[in-house]
């Protein structure tokens, strides 16, 4: 094999309650990498394109190749040569797991083009090297699903520990991305270090309700369980018309409303195509109200993950 | 109908992780309570038994009687009246769920002789008071399972929110009581009000997977979420020899092993009657080590919560 085409797709992390342990992947939009066999060792970068310019075109410095580089040398392979065409499809910093898209695309085309000695969950490590390079923390929520596919639970870090919980089929996801930038690093700088045993208490509640309505089907479950009482308070600070966007998915037919990951995305959960179709367009309608344009992706949840388009 | 008699079982709360949120019944022991109509109206306790002559015998003291009462008063019943049996079948502060089993024995007796008007759901509140007078606080984690049976799952207290989540089959409990005792006031005091994000974020991933693990039949992702960073390292302190205790149950088979309630019963998890035998037994054999006498209670998860025994 000489030639690679992978996708990964989008990802929603925290899903209200579930900072840092939970995420789900969305069918699209998505990141595409190629990538080419060279005879000269090595990495480099041909061509991104969707970025506008703004990732590192050195292979040292872009999260996808800094990956890749990582993977070459775990396996000893610091002879293989190729070169990689990085296609953006979604904003950079728009919490929709960006940066997680590309470096998983990545491994799983280096992967790959290697003859796959990595089971899918044994690159999951590598891709969260790309986090950390992309948001100064190595977290799993946004790589986890897009290269497993489905909800994901992160149990615990040390050790790694990752599983998948079953959703009801007729869930959908409603994406909102309002077109204002907020840094991953500034997000995670303003939330404090403490949290009252009260507020870890409501969480545990909800992330347990949350668990349990996905895997028995209780859309009353899910949302009544859809409630953030520690990050999504002050990360809500960032976004522009967060509480009446919210608000105006909820009563729009949305299960429940928060913040993609570390936004500015916003996400609602709706049974149905229906709900989440309309669930959408009243966030949209609300971000305009303040003058702010948003593009909204409305998906089911992503079953399989990252995967191979094209090969030879 | 003039005679009930109704039996409520043991409980296990927090169940390591779920501090506050977690609860399930088990088989036995469980307390039982005798109520017989009489003439003239008001609540008197004829007897208490297995209590030692400490539990208050005013029916405007004890928890029992007390629930009782706020149930005739909700229902306009202050006509009716009833006598009082208790026998207590645990002992007192021991972390089993005493005053739950109590206060939930006598609402279900009292429901059932007046005919049952309320569901057993509805009865909740009521035997949540009894767990006021008992520890100055209104938890559920208790009264909810040993009423409801099962795995239980508070979400929310305000407005209540319970649930249940399915166990495996060959999941057994072993409850170890050793003959100290513990003030439910005094070890909810020592815990601190703040809780680090990190600790946070842990006890929600061992949360997810505690539910995940339970309703998979996943053993082993049980034994990994039996992981308690918040509260056990605080009031662990009050149990002596609890890390050896602990250690010995899960060398011995069990998947894990935490403080019941507020404690001194220890209780620990395991698959199969077997494993959960032998944990125990050295549990039991732990403590002799320093010198406590320890109580052994094996016991399946019970599933249908407090019962009537008798009637007529």
């Amino acid at each position: 094999m000489n030639y690679i085409k992978a996708f990964a797709p989008a990802t929603v992390a925290n899903v209200a309650c579930g900072f840092d342990i939970f995420g789900f992947a969305i069918q699209e939009p998505g990141d595409t990498v190629e990538i080419r066999r060279r005879d000269e060792p090595g990495i480099v970068i041909a061509d991104i394109t969707g970025d506008e310019g703004r990732l590192p075109r050195s292979a040292e410095k872009n999260a996808v190749t800094v990956v890749m580089l990582h993977l070459l040398k775990h396996l000893g392979r610091t002879d293989f040569g190729c070169e990689v065409v990085l296609h953006k499809n979604m904003p950079l910093g728009s919490g929709m797991g960006s940066s997680a898209a590309s470096a998983v695309a990545g491994v799983v085309a280096l992967n790959e083009l290697l003859g796959s000695p990595l089971s899918r969950k044994d690159l999951l490590p590598f891709a969260m090297e790309g986090e950390r390079i992309a948001s100064g923390s190595a977290h799993a929520d946004n790589v986890g699903p897009s290269l497993l596919g489905g909800f994901v639970v992160i149990r615990s870090y040390t050790p790694l520990d990752i599983f998948s919980v079953p959703v009801p089929e007729d869930l959908y996801c409603t994406l909102v991305h309002p077109d204002i930038e907020i840094n991953t690093k500034d997000a995670r700088y303003i939330l404090r270090n403490e949290v009252s045993l009260k507020n870890t208490i409501a969480q545990m509640g909800n992330v347990a309700g949350l668990v349990t309505g996905l895997m028995k089907s209780d859309y009353e479950l899910i949302s009544r369980s859809m409630v953030d009482v520690i990050i999504e308070p002050v990360r809500s600070i960032l976004i522009p018309s967060f509480n009446e966007v919210k608000k105006a998915a909820i009563d729009n037919g949305a299960l429940g409303c928060s913040i993609s990951g570390s936004g500015p995305s916003m996400f609602a959960l709706s049974r149905g195509i229906e709900n989440a179709t309309k669930a959408g367009e009243a966030m949209v309608r609300t971000f305009a109200e303040v003058g702010i344009d948003a593009t909204m992706h409305l998906s089911g949840i992503n079953d399989g993950g990252a995967r191979v388009l094209e090969s030879y």
